[in-house]
């Protein structure tokens, strides 16, 4: 972040005049919030049950019985009947970390080999990377062109000395709904003592969740992904699971996760929670109606373009990620930017570093077809309107950038 | 968390009415964001510079622009003109663990002996435990009956093997003021390789502070100290130094620390910086105003009461801290709640688990002297008639819990 950073910043601000429209599809990087989440949650700050859930006076009182609906509202929309299960954290990083981290330094005595796929998250990749220092075996399950999982993998990899599976069972860069049912089913007939967690983030609020039906012992889930705010997130742990604090202080209605609650930022979530589960059949048709409207009219109205991720039922219904042959990612984003139309190149996680993203790499798309991708998602809040927007400007904006691409077809 | 809690919780919520003036002094426990810092942060949540800092498109650029701008007012007002020597963490618990555990961690080879005090927050004395159970050696200062750390007992304990000293600036629970400058000075002059941290807390924003000025290495700040909103803190870390990450996920600006700034929390963080700091001289004299006439109201108008912490200058400007003989602390939170009053027995940190605070022994006081001890902060959106109107409503709850408590004067 140096001064000149500083000033380029500045003057392509300044540059960017005022698109007609303008659509936000970088949720993945960061959440536009819902206004309807924002509306509820503001009182919270500052009005009502902005307390400590543990204190003894109106306003923790307030705040406890606030706590315990947004919790237990949480919990049954995956199927769980305890609030007590749910371990809220400030992300779904951190949930990630506890969920990885947290159990393998409490239970090392268990096992030595953690199982996680090609596609996790860097919140897993990195916590896995440093267990492996650790002295921790890690084992990584490769995945097919679509991103799925290989099971039979799984099941070789799988064995009495295995203490920990996580797999994502939503993938967040293309979209990849996992069988995850069938992962628990296989990890548990190989070693019935195998812990196995999930990365939720993507997959709670998108698809139906039954902890109990998938016989899941861990899950992370994370309020920015449907919508709520930044901030908070959970980790559900089915009981007499023990993990390992990674961040320690005052004790709270929660003993493994430090701190106050936060209530604002938790009745954010819970908002968000209630907006898309009030109406979820009909919410989730209208983002697969937007989402497969994106894909289609992308992939008809430019050329050279693939589709990352599977189609239909198995893909989430929000997610769109697009290969753009013989181009730069970061241009296009510049380019649709200068239109109104807000995308991240490649992952989030390493857009900075400007390293293609490992999710790409592993369902085999070359060096150059991974950096010229870009990641959507859609919302309860974009318009038909907004999408055929964004279709209607994409073409000019790539063939603009691919005349000044180095990368020509062959 | 069980059902027989929830259902006393609802009745004791029922059973509350409405007193007629509500007075929030809880701020330790849970923060009452300031009015015009969640009117400045609303629009952050969807409206402008909601993306990733790190992003390259508009919204991405927005928000890189008002990081910057937020980083660097913060920065300035600690004396630094480096606003990336700060961190932005989830809490100042967060930035508490990352300052010892962190830096332990990535120095392990320099130095075994870590020293903090008998009067730290529990983010400092939790991690420092666990640090010891690695192998450390921990080493805590006395302080004496108004919290001022021993400095001969500190000169004595630095030596050689030193790797961190960690020192609380201003008391988050008793409000006594540290002579930092001198500990710094001290502490280097034993060995000059030592790293000097302080949890500045309560500090910010309370006092004047200038890194440069102190020699400072690390410190701590947090938003929700200076009526900011929760869920995003600080860790200055000076030039140089190592830390080891002790949550991973994604790479965005902060290399340490891992997820997507949190804009709206660190425009609030900021928004709280400002309110206070542009009229910095006048609010701290408004806050000891306050503070005084609360302490001397009390203590004139209570019989049985001891002040905790120093006075006047070497005392947090918004501290007052009071051990109510012959009760019980949280009999008396419940007695001043149905009088509006809202304020926490003990520590926040240790009032779940009911006991005594570590800091209220540490100075002296007795056990049952310590446990009816109540702690409140004055804001700046306390006026002199809600002050008044606590000082009227006291001494009445307190005489009625006396009457029932089974704690009588000898």
């Amino acid at each position: 972040m140096s001064t000149d950073i500083g000033r380029g910043v500045k003057e392509l601000l300044e540059a960017h005049g005022r698109p007609e429209r303008e659509v936000y599809l970088d949720g993945e990087n960061s959440v536009k919030v819902y206004k309807k989440v924002v509306e509820e949650m503001i009182p919270y700050f500052n009005e009502k049950a902005y307390g400590n859930p543990s204190i003894t006076h109106k306003i923790g009182w307030e705040s406890y019985e606030a706590f315990r609906e947004a919790a237990s509202y949480i919990a049954s929309r995956i199927g769980s009947d305890n609030p007590q299960n749910l371990i809220f954290t400030h992300s779904g990083t951190e949930a990630n970390n506890l969920a990885i981290k947290g159990f393998a330094l409490a239970n090392r005595k268990k096992g030595n080999k953690i199982i996680i796929s090609d596609v996790e998250h860097l919140s897993i990749v990195f916590p896995a990377e440093t267990l492996k220092k650790e002295g921790f075996e890690i084992v990584k399950i490769p995945v097919d062109k679509e991103g799925f999982v290989d099971l039979e993998a799984l099941e070789t990899a799988v064995d009495k000395d295995t203490l920990l599976v996580s797999i994502i069972w939503v993938n967040h860069e293309i979209g990849t709904i996992e069988p995850i049912k069938e992962i628990v089913r296989i990890a548990k007939e190989k070693n019935p003592n195998v812990i196995v967690h999930t990365d939720a983030a993507d997959a709670f609020g998108k698809i139906p969740i039954d902890v109990k039906d998938v016989g899941i012992d861990m899950m992370t889930l994370s309020s920015p992904k449907i919508g709520g705010p930044k901030g908070v997130g959970a980790l559900y742990v089915r009981q007499g699971i023990k993990l390992a604090s990674l961040i320690q202080g005052q004790v709270s209605i929660e003993r493994i996760w430090p701190g106050v609650e936060n209530m604002p930022l938790i009745m954010g979530f819970y908002a968000a929670s209630k907006m898309i589960f009030e109406n979820f059949d009909e919410n989730i048709k209208y983002l697969k109606k937007l989402r497969d409207r994106l894909i289609d009219g992308i992939l008809d109205n430019v050329p050279y373009t693939l589709l990352n991720g599977p189609r239909g039922e198995k893909r989430a219904p929000d997610n769109v990620n697009i290969s753009f042959l013989y181009c730069e990612g970061e241009a296009l984003t510049v380019e649709f930017s200068m239109n109104g139309v807000y995308v991240s190149s490649g992952s989030a996680c390493t857009s900075r570093v400007l390293e293609p993203s490992h999710v790409l790499l592993a369902i085999g798309r070359e060096y150059e077809e991974a950096h010229g991708s870009l990641l959507m998602k859609v919302t309860l809040e974009h318009t038909e309107e907004d999408i055929d927007y964004v279709i209607s400007v994409i073409p000019k904006a790539v063939e603009r950038i691919r005349k000044i691409s180095s990368i020509k077809p062959k």
